[in-house]
């Protein structure tokens, strides 16, 4: 199978799981730090807004976060054949500290990876417990599941905190461009 | 430059900005009509749904899916040098018919392209008015700009629409699996 890259050299499985995904979980912290800086200002438990939900029946900012946290670290762990290396994370974090540790922990994961590390990525079969023995190629898998994922739940921890009043915009979910001129 | 494929032998840029976009388009088409079957349940004018937002300052629902629209459009125009052919729109939709509508049109156009029209995308230089002369290469324009984009305008649509008490939950959103056994 031929190895895909980019003109820039990466191999395009990496720079879409890895460097762009680490990209948007450092817009994350971000996004939250203006969420404690709101609730501080407001003199109001930083608690109320990682516990906040748009709807009763839907996952509160804590759980968005942890579920966007391990799209990340398991979608580049099945993409690479090393979900039983990854890191175990027991969800139970309560706090903002803890929520922005965990960012950072997911973060320094994905930094572990290397290019070569995705060379068998896009063939590669990627199954999930309760997928029931059936798989995705690991092409579908990256396009279908983990970036759709990974942006569907980092948008809705940022909705969240934009319906709760802080002022968050698109250039902090989006991140800086690497402009060239 | 090589051109980038997938182990089907489909270029890259081609399934991420149009195989893979045409179905987030379409199940945004199927989380609006789940908006109108609430609306009509409850006997609420769809209307109210179309024009409510998360937060006062915020785009509201029509809005949203426009934005997708253009991002899905645009994306794959500026990426294939198309921008000057692309199909204008004068974001005038209000009806629940003229959404799905606009929704639909853009699909049509994305399936207009081929393969071969993006064999030259990753390298391509894209700007836009707005950037002021400055460019992205289009593989930072697809990788940081679009995909980012089109998953949190139809995130925050879907967001929108689940916090006004429409039932719509992930597999809406996900679309369906293309799972092997």
């Amino acid at each position: 199978m031929r190895l895909l890259t980019t003109p820039e050299g990466q191999p395009m499985f990496y720079q879409l799981s890895i460097v762009q995904i680490s990209k948007m979980l450092q817009n994350l912290q971000h996004i939250l730090n203006k969420g404690a800086a709101f609730a501080e200002s407001k003199k109001i438990d930083v608690a109320v807004l990682l516990n906040s939900r748009l709807a009763p029946d839907q996952f509160h900012l804590i759980r968005q976060v942890q579920i966007a946290c391990d799209t990340a670290k398991l979608g580049a762990a099945r993409l690479t054949d090393k979900v039983d290396s990854a890191p175990k994370h027991a969800d139970d974090e309560i706090s903002f500290e803890q929520v922005q540790q965990r960012i950072s922990d997911t973060i320094a994961y994905l930094k572990s990876f290397t290019e070569a590390d995705f060379n068998q990525s896009a063939s590669i079969k990627v199954s999930q417990p309760r997928w029931e023995g059936k798989y995705l190629t690991g092409n579908e898998f990256l396009i279908q599941h983990v970036l759709p994922n990974i942006y569907f739940h980092i948008t809705t921890a940022y909705a969240i905190l934009r319906h709760n009043g802080v002022d968050v915009g698109k250039k902090d979910y989006l991140g800086a461009m690497p402009y060239k001129s």
